[in-house]
């Protein structure tokens, strides 16, 4: 048998290269570079970063595809180099792994919020000085995981930087833990303050006047996408990261993907017009991984089932994954003096 | 500002008219025929028909927007006229009423169904006499109905008559209450026995061996569409009803609107090849409602996001409706006589 | 049957909730705040703006569906909550009332254009201080309304300000009241000069050279995109309408949607690349809402038929108008000392 | 520069062959089959057939593109060969004639319609022996082409032959001279009684009561699908066919494109489930041609603008033309010997 | 490390799982059941039959992406089950396995083709008991393929049992070696005699009178859809294959996925109104796989990117396949007495 | 006949019409002023420009329909005028002359380029002082076009001035003379050195590590999106232009339209986040097109079969075409002292 596969070995190719795994062929693809958790060798004091699945999105108020999204985020990759052109960096250095998905329950919408919970307190444990970074879902699922980070660093205070047309700022009593409500369950449960949370895209008719209540009453931190963009978008983010770390003790930074203007993010279901161009995205990302304490991130509500066949808004997914960490090898190279 | 409304009358088309209701310049439509529960006057023993919204589908395996069929059938209604040409009959004579949607609570799957169920019994208690029609929602909200029904009929026995291209028999241990469990949930709660249950359509390769298995186990009576096809689908539908009703009191029909063929239904998102062209589920369903028992039905896991524009699977949604009700007032004017 | 109904009201969602209609529980919606002429009971007086559906698209050169806008951008509120948060002001003290559509004749185009103009007398007669906001159907409605106009107010001079990609010069004469040649009409009925008429957001190669040359003999002012970018697109807008208002009694506002770049807008049919984007269009409608003796504007050439899922489009056309909204809102606020 | 042509001959493919033109290399497509106009040469009584285009539907009661299906029609004609392989027949001995289109006005919907009954009684009078096939556009044309019909043979009864879902029968007082009332436009106006009207394929619930209703009164005849399916969809063409020229001196036939179930036919938007299937109008159309006195056809309502990528539609209604020339060379060569 | 990985375990789902692979939780699906060439540990005399993935489309006339079909035919495995419940028969018994995709070169079609001779060549050696089944691909693979069976077999007679809408006899000295072509190829080049050459679901207008004529001189059985019916689909490929064999020593099965109709597969480029539905392919394909000494076939012309979104045209592709198996399987226990 | 044809004349549009030809009626449309050599009269001298399609494709990485886009590209001609409004110049006075499409082989890539080669050879020679505007075709075509205009001005320096996303340089021994290695191409052949070519529009991480060392080791310049948004586009365009020029004798401008932004340009498939938007790209052809050198551009990778359906692409595609023609007679026109 052994030989018969050796002969046509030349003529066929193998089956196990559909699938992202090491090959030697195409070298410089993100694909090649990401690590599996499985075939990870060293220690893990050496992991830079750690890639989480979080596939829920039945939490969502309208129907939404986001638990595809994991999946299609890492098959994306294959048209992604690891060389960064604009910062003549190359990402390879960094060790990047992907731990999989969180596995969700089939019904049970609490039971998935809790595993994802578990999970991120999992992680936090298992890989202390890693960077997370975490592919939703909807954005229910940052509760969760803010909620695990809090149980881990009990005596840190945790601060929310959000990218986001909206306030996420609903009632949990009225709408359950879904993806209308994930800001306000972590304020009425103490787990953040409003005061520690930067909100950064806001824009136009997208927010009830009692969301903005009460974001006024817990004094949380309105920039609106028209101020952000007076004010030069990337200074703005800067500006707003380093007032909010003399705050907090540890920062965790949610991108929920409907910031961007329906036109570049037709696969995210609530984009709206008037919102952030994919550029100015991806230099605010850039800007956050170069902040020096960045350590936690997501990424929320893109439906891959909902884009278009270009596939615009995944590629502008992955560009954004991949804009953070070219902030942390920036700052990395400064610091190390290269 | 009467005087004024009623000069601008001439010139504007009122709003209310946008919507489905009551109007004389369009006779003869579907959306003016139905009545909502809120304009009917008449007593309740008069009701021939109650349909029942139950927009549910985050329970179902994948990504489903079912849970938006209710509206999209009511919207369709406009498109509809009353009148059979077929059959030569018009169904203005039935007393049809709208109750509207059961009320869904925003992430618990589990309180959902349980209202499903609580408000199929309200129903059943209050108009006894009326058939009941209920609208899905995927799957998953034929267990609750039908728990509903033998929570009020307790002493009776219940068949199911389901129109299917799966047996929708996984395992609710591992699955949860979702749309691929409902026949087995009902089955492992002693509500209907495995041979009370008769599906038609099955065809192709769409049922795991293990379901095969514990339908065979369970005596559930499996009508493949070839053989339903050569002893003709009408005939095999009467035989089949006649055959359930000598074994139990009550029939519950359950249309899983998979059965039809992927090409004539875009819209249900696991619909496939070799399945039931839409004449021949017409055909059957007019069958249905001329049963002389006929009381119960359901239309499940149509999603009207995945139609195609010219909203074929919407159109055959309203249209197997009214075959229904069209087998209902042909057994009613033949018993009259008429 | 009063009891039934109160018992069941627990378990059911009102029907009559499916359309547009105050409602306590959504406060803070466009389409629970825009009231509708039936149920309006202050006085007129009161009224700060009226909305008249005008869904004529039958007259359109190409095939078009804007016919369909007014319906779509209706139910395209139930999206938007009326507080700005861009300006932080909300527009719910607004009295917004929308007087339905005027009705079309089935196929006599001339018959229809007649019925928008005895429409837009009869408004400014029964509400003569309020704002009037036309959403068509193609821009041929733009003639009528302007004749209507005209006919109540016979001693004013009349200037348009248009937003549009195209002159709209071309001959009635040879292509009859179609949407290729209202501002044309209008200057041969002599109902406005061509000097009254400012067009911003004229670009690339849209417009023949014989129109051209008409619109430079009749003195038709044509600001280009990029003298508008070049200039700043708001003040552009703000000099613009100040030397209009020097000349004329009363000027009438007319976005053409295909404005808009076709990246932004691909539910016009007639859009083009090169043309302006979202943003800047509402940043120029705020302004125009801003104008001091701001009263009359339409919405013309969407067609949502055409538009993609996320519905980019009838997004913006809804963002559009309130933003004109917003504008209002602000001067008035600064006139009043708020 | 003669020299120059001749040199590059060699290298480019000439643009003239990119639309349809006689053209030697590809021999045995439809579209170097059909000749011009301005390229025939032969006598007059050498034509068997004329094409007219009639691209007329802003007369449609919904938004419709079926103006834009002469076009697509004759573009799509390079996909078909003029050989039947089902009945081992070229349809190349047939001389076929396009006349182009009837040129339509802008907006006046009334004089286009006047403008193709003025065509139709132009043609007639040039072309009196030829077969002539009008290409809409919408339903309403058949009404201007039955009158141009009536207008040249006034001393002869004419027939109605109509495959279609709809009776089309509604009120022209109400609706104008739109899409929905061409037949009853001609039994009002003498042109045609209604017992001389056979209407093909009727389904499902989509004609009124009160439409069935002045069907009855005036004696139209109707046969369902059902009924046509059970007697064989051939032998109740040729029975209804042959009972209509019985009592009439000409027949027009008039094929509804929405005849066909939707999933066949998603390019024309009153399509509907449960309709005739594309196998079942060919063979019936085949039978129309070779009827011996069959003279006068047109092909409604099919709106490319709506057809599928692989342009089902399109192809089902060129298949549909060359099914009808098809049955007329069979009877030729019965009639020759051949 | 292993440690943490243990631990991690139960949270998350191993990334290995998204790919098709053996796996303990999903017993009965088609992704679990075909053995990977590297993970088969039997002796070459237990494989039944071997699947070769063909890429190659470049060939194709028109553009077309069948080169994407072996990917998205393997991908779609996952909604299959092994147990055809028509026949209620399990495929798990077969021993399928799957040898991957043959390496095409990036630019050179000739090569290309050679790689798919050379190929068929070195599996035929390898596997010379086992069934081939090639998965392309455009029709181009097919002559390839028939080529590389005719090297390994040469003093066989070969036949050619193909399924198509169209002849595939254009002429290679014009065409090239293209998917229009292959029949014709293999003809001119002595491998295959035009009287060996049996092809089903011929119709309509899609061949020209000159490749007709070329068929007729070379004696290709031309059988027609229409035929086929009318003597029972079954029947005619039973009765064709039989006599086919009578005649050949080897018979190699093509299936040109545009026999199709196209409402059945819109995913077939050049798939027509008027063809096979997919049940009436299906049934000829059990015939087929019954057939006694069924040994080789082919499925092309297959393109994944032009399929609507739910999947109908890749789904009936992967039933075709399991059909043909199913065959196998039934004649198999009918010999074994099963 | 003649009489016949003059009286239909009044009814009928002539369907040569249809296509692009010269015609009283449009006058100022591109479609009517762009000649097309057989009807071209007047000397060669006098012509300015000349255009080649190049329908190659097969030659792309991934399945392309660029083939398409030389046919898209002249039939969206007539939605584009011959005037300018943003410069308020007319075109009208270019002579602009279509070659037509250089004809492809069916399968043999290699030979389909020669071919390309072989005309860029005839039309330099024929044409020495026209413009050649190339329509592709993907990025093959380029080497090729490259070569043919090497051969003919063989003691030239040829420099490269390309608008691109990607660098175009992977290895041909590898790929072959795919889309992925025109410039590679040119650069082992000695026909273009490496630092005579400019690359402008690069951005993100869609170029591998090792040809990001390639084009470094060969001093290939790469001018990043970001780089040339800030210091102006315009003026980045012009410095480079001028740089180059000084080091060649001859430049050829190549535009890859996957330059473009995917929401820009859904029909480039290769197109991704974060490139230039349209109206950049207009302005920096403008410029490219007043570069008093300008002769050769090149627009690749276009492909019509993927464009939306309002076509932003196409008609950016034809946008930029005529922006380069613009500058050519802003420069005219200077140098005239018009």
């Amino acid at each position: 048998m052994t030989e018969i596969r050796n002969q046509l070995q030349q003529a066929f190719i193998h089956p196990a290269e559909w699938s992202w795994t090491k090959n030697g062929a195409h070298q410089g693809r993100v694909q090649h570079w990401v690590h599996t958790i499985e075939k990870w060798e060293k220690s893990i004091e050496q992991i830079d970063a750690v890639i989480l699945g979080l596939p829920l999105s039945r939490s969502s108020i309208s129907v939404s595809g986001a638990s595809e999204y994991p999946l299609a985020f890492r098959k994306g990759w294959k048209g992604f180099s690891t060389y960064n052109i604009d910062e003549s960096i190359d990402l390879a250095p960094l060790n990047v792994v992907d731990l999989g998905d969180v596995a969700m329950h089939g019904t049970d919408i609490v039971e998935s919020q809790k595993r994802i919970q578990q999970a991120m307190e999992a992680v936090l444990q298992a890989f202390p000085s890693a960077i997370t970074i975490n592919i939703g879902g909807d954005h229910s699922v940052t509760a969760s995981a803010v909620r695990g980070l809090k149980a881990v660093t009990d005596n840190e205070t945790i601060g929310i930087f959000q990218f986001d047309t909206h306030l996420d700022l609903r009632d949990p009593a009225e709408n359950g833990p879904s993806n209308g409500t994930p800001i306000r369950q972590l304020i009425e449960a103490g787990v953040v303050k409003g005061n520690h949370v930067y909100n950064i895209g806001l824009h136009g008719y997208f927010n009830s006047p009692d969301l903005i209540h009460y974001a006024k009453k817990h004094s949380v931190n309105m920039i609106t996408l028209n101020k952000a963009r007076q004010q030069g978008i990337v200074q703005t983010v800067r500006r707003a990261l380093a007032s909010l770390q003399q705050q907090v003790d540890r920062i965790y930074v949610t991108v929920d993907m409907d910031v961007l203007d329906v036109s570049f993010a037709p696969g995210v279901p609530a984009s709206t017009p008037g919102g952030m161009f994919t550029h100015e995205l991806f230099a605010a990302l850039l800007e956050v991984g170069k902040h020096d304490e960045f350590k936690h991130i997501d990424f929320v509500c893109l439906d891959p089932l909902k884009d278009e066949s270009a596939s615009p808004t995944v590629k502008a997914g992955i560009y954004s994954f991949l804009q953070v960490l070219s902030g942390v090898i920036i700052t990395r190279n400064q610091i190390n003096g290269t």
